[in-house]
């Protein structure tokens, strides 16, 4: 199933795509919801990022390639990391399918894109145990972790560098049924032209160990998220590009880049 | 005034502390709200942790006195930044007054408080100057941003050593009438015995410019919170203990530390 959060005249809520067609429901998804009996055309609404989580998590370096590459250009000896560390991000950098990254006036104009696994959690859970791990999960999108690079590596937190205004495109639907997480992959183009393609499981640590981790600390909430990292490359965009991020099942995220004005 | 968020016979909501008595409102008290008529007892209501913020900033190492001791102990020579960093915390870590810190079961048993003047976003901002920044703050209340020092020190990230459940006290109230800044003192009681007092407004980035840091970067949204960072000491706290951080004119946040279970 695919839900979608979207716009109609000025009012916000959620339905369930069939086809052209969207079923109208009350409440969200992975809460309280209720059919309402109303359809709209799937032509008619504005998507919005799929959801307003109450903690956003992001797991950092999850990737063996872009791990090894990060060794390359640094000249450093790769060192893959026996726990993994989990980060957050802000709800105020989320921004829909369609609209703009913006990079900011004081930047020095480079951003990078993250195509990412966005996987959203549908109970309440405490310590569960890797093998329960995915009875939790509600469903996945994607995320684009955009980078101001120049900060992020001269500031000591990920603040500006990773959750300024419009950094986190996500979208465009939750998919509930996404098979085998193994048949995924994530391809990212840049002005048309495919700059990125990997599998989207080949992990270093994975959905379900990522979600073991962070509940022997953490209660997960319904409607909290975690984006699962990216594999290599990441390349610059300035304004005038557009980013997109596509995963198998998940659709694609588009986003053009635009100045500060 | 004086906003509380509480509980009353499984229902919660705000209202506005009139002595003994509880004026209940619906509605956020930093957005749409409006007096229902009602009044409820305040020895009645469990108080709850005011609220439940879109995105919650905290700002790290911002008095002088934490930066000297820092050096100190590490004999590294201290150095002030020319910069301010902003970090983000997480929801699911809050907790109400009166509620257990817990200590997690595979922490080694340590944790510290670190009493913090707590900013509430009243209005949406973006690019605001320091000399109106004040203009878009709705209250203040305490924070406790407990923490367990060696995962704090030993992760790539903050997560679980500043976010692990029940890590972040607040309350017990939101003042809107805080006067001047200059004139709160920030004290910590562990057991009873005072162990830290400063001058809550010695930050090296105060409010104002905090504020207008994160607003050329970050839309600030109402119901958004910036906690603004502690004074030393910070001493260890374990099983058994009870700590407590006062604010003037702020109350006080009472919390016991336990172990998990």
């Amino acid at each position: 199933m695919k839900w979608i959060r979207y716009e109609l005249k000025g009012k916000v809520g959620y339905g369930l795509v069939e086809g052209e067609k969207v079923a109208e429901y009350e409440g969200v998804p992975y809460g309280e919801h209720k059919k309402t009996g109303n359809h709209v055309r799937m032509a008619d609404v504005k998507l919005l990022y799929p959801l307003v989580p109450p903690t956003f998590y992001a797991a950092g370096l999850n990737y063996i390639t872009h791990r090894k590459k990060m060794a390359e250009r640094t000249g450093k000896p790769l060192e893959l990391p026996s726990q993994q560390d989990i980060g957050y991000r802000a709800n105020n950098a989320l921004i829909s399918p369609g609209e703009s990254i913006v990079v900011p006036r004081d930047s020095a104009g480079k951003l990078q894109y993250e195509g990412e696994l966005v996987v959203i959690i549908g109970k309440k859970v405490k310590h569960v145990s890797e093998a329960d791990a995915l009875s939790c999960v509600f469903g996945y999108t994607i995320g684009n972790d955009v980078s101001e690079r120049i900060w992020q590596r001269g500031d000591r937190t990920f603040w500006r560098g990773k959750n300024a205004d419009t950094f986190k495109p996500m979208g465009p639907y939750i998919e509930t049924d996404i098979g085998d997480l193994n048949d995924l992959m994530t391809t990212v183009r840049l002005n048309g032209k495919e700059v990125s393609r990997f599998r989207t499981n080949d992990m270093l640590f994975g959905v379900e160990e990522t979600i073991a981790t962070i509940t022997r600390y953490n209660t997960l909430y319904p409607g909290d998220m975690i984006w699962m990292g990216t594999d290599e490359p990441t390349l610059d965009m300035v304004a005038g590009d557009v980013v997109e991020v596509e995963i198998s099942k998940l659709g694609v995220l588009k986003s053009p880049v635009v100045a500060e004005t």
